[in-house]
């Protein structure tokens, strides 16, 4: 009797206050929802429709939808600080700020015609796009998206080189390569309003990628007109690139490339990196004190992302077509191919969740996120999301060179 | 004429929806304020208050106050996956749950009588008490602390040896060491009821601390009885214990030793480990391929935390009674100092920002926090907080070992 009467003026007080509140501020129900933590949320990218799916690591399933991103057959995706805001950066040049708990876009400009990334600062306070047309950086107050600065990546001729490889490191520099310009940049945006440019020249023909290593140490860049990659060791005191990895691209007798294998991908663990051969059936490992080649591990196929477990004892990898509905799994001591598992068609990108214990697999073609226990390769999960490609979680946020 | 009607709409309807609010829900300031992430945020123990700050990063700045957590003199915490709730470990044996976002205790129970810190797995559903008395660990479901297993530290004489450095590992295990009976143990939880335990026998005497390699593969506890320290490599098949670092302990001249170091401190970067010397005022570089020493770097004192920036680019470092005013920066590719700091009166411990750009030093005799920018080591904030102990920020709960 009592407890029923509890009821009664609970439920009526809820339908008053829920009148009251729409008047003012979303839904309550909204409201209740929004509050909760953020460290196991992410988005994924639905390529076709231009829209996020946002997700739960913890409860492994879909928590809502944001749309109207424009194309995102390109797209990336960088963190606040404080694991509340995705910044999307569409292929189209658009970059949208995305409130992962109120599920709502809160601002988005158009910022470029062709843009291919960017990269958020330690702090939180600066948001960069790398853009291909017109080709240079923008520096973005990340609360409002205020554009801060304009660096064009100006050449000798006048024309612009189109940016690649862009990456934050310490003190508000972001770094990038120039494409067209066989070269290196480091952005110092300490004031950025007027960001500082120092120029590695002449580091070889059309960098085309770029990684940072996880300790934000080493800058290396990939290049499409001639063999090997270029690095740099950002621990100098005047950073200078150098050639590493000769023969890389080439092989004895090169193969027709299907997709141009992801750098940032590389999966660093143990003193070796395990890296994707251009072409070539093969993950090559490279001591990384010496730079290296140490050893080749036969593949299923081209790959395309090589990525380590957060623990560094796997590395996962997915392939190119026409092998893309496959995904192996090396043991990184024995390295050698452990497991072959075939989560769907089209595997476009793997997640990690950040302590390692699964990993998201997006299969376009079957519109479907595959979780995978990474122990013991069982499915854990299975999502229906429209077109997936890229998984983000919000564990970025704590990590350089994301 | 238009806008100042708005205006008064607006403020109309706000009073009107606050006072049915009030009849439902907490006030719309604390619902308001509870719809934020979490991934730049964390708590600094009071050790005397019994009570937590709670701290944002991005700000530098306290949010909170939470209190009646008990004994915390020697108190640890970790997070909640989702990085909404910290799990306090008193010293008096209490574990608390405290909701960061609504800044207050969601559960509390008194579950030994003299406790040394926990462990979260990592799919965040089990919580683990290491405790003194009586010696043994105890497994709690996260979401309710609803007691699931207690597992005695039994010896063969039917007494109970207190438990010390415990560490998550994968697939829903714990490791720890037991200070009485020469044994490190692995408890096996994926039945949390009826946890599995696998123990390793005769790794030397007293072990007293211990920590987990940042890749979760080695397992390496302080002896207190001798010489030495006991390492696990969790990778092997069938693990087992081996002894490293002899002479880890005594050098030429023993010194009397006025604080153990914590080992959970240790700083691995580069294929060095960073290590406080007992009793000397040395830090120790190991080489972590072979384990043996490979250096030494004189420091202002007897060090007790010896912690690496998350890039490993440095090492910071504070010293025991009566060193304890002053905290040095170690530059770990030339192994020297190349700062030495006087943030306040007790330096109890640090802890850096997820990217490494900030750290946070407790100075418990002046009742500070106080905020380093790593990179100028200029101070950047500086926190009142009553006699501040142990600092801990949400990135823990990605990260294994911690």
């Amino acid at each position: 009797m009592k407890r029923r009467s509890l009821l009664s003026l609970t439920a009526g007080a809820s339908l008053l206050a829920g009148g009251c509140a729409a008047t003012k501020t979303p839904p309550a129900t909204a409201a209740t929802d929004a509050v909760q933590g953020t460290g196991d949320i992410g988005v994924v990218i639905e390529r076709a429709a231009g829209a996020l799916t946002l997700v739960n690591t913890s409860r492994r399933e879909a928590i809502g939808r944001v749309q109207g991103l424009g194309d995102l057959s390109h797209a990336s995706v960088v963190f606040s600080r404080d694991a509340r805001y995705a910044f999307v950066f569409g292929r189209d040049g658009g970059l949208t700020r995305v409130d992962m708990l109120q599920q709502r876009i809160t601002h988005r400009v158009m910022q470029a015609g062709n843009s291919i990334g960017g990269a958020i600062s330690a702090d939180g306070r600066l948001v960069v796009a790398q853009n291909y047309q017109p080709g240079g950086i923008k520096v973005f107050d990340a609360a409002t998206l205020e554009l801060l600065a304009d660096v064009p990546a100006s050449m000798p001729g006048g024309e612009r080189s189109r940016v690649v490889g862009l990456a934050d490191l310490p003190q508000h520099r972001f770094i990038y390569s120039l494409f067209d310009a066989e070269a290196i940049c480091i952005a110092d945006c300490s004031n950025p309003r007027q960001p500082r440019i120092t120029t590695l020249q002449g580091i070889g023909r059309q960098p085309y990628d770029a990684l940072l290593s996880p300790n934000g140490r080493h800058y290396i860049a990939g290049l499409f007109g001639e063999d090997g990659l270029a690095m740099v060791d950002l621990w100098e005191e005047q950073p200078r690139a150098r050639r590493i990895l000769g023969g890389y691209g080439r092989g004895e007798k090169p193969l027709p490339v299907y997709k141009m294998p992801h750098l940032r991908g590389w999966a660093m663990a143990g003193g070796r990196a395990f890296l994707p051969a251009i072409g070539r059936h093969e993950v090559l490992v490279v001591d990384t004190s010496t730079w290296a080649e140490v050893g080749r591990i036969p593949v299923a196929g081209q790959p395309v992302f090589v990525m380590a477990r957060p623990d560094g004892r796997q590395v996962w990898v997915n392939f190119s077509v026409p092998d893309y509905n496959r995904v192996q799994v090396i043991d990184t001591v024995s390295q050698r191919v452990v497991q072959t598992i075939e989560p769907g068609k089209a595997v476009l990108h793997m997640e990690f969740t950040p302590r390692g214990e699964s990993v998201w697999i997006s299969c376009r073609d079957d519109n479907r996120v595959q979780v995978y226990d990474t122990h013991t390769r069982e499915l854990q999960a299975s999502l229906a999301v429209d077109a997936p490609s890229g998984i983000f979680f919000t564990a970025r946020a704590q990590r350089m060179g994301f």
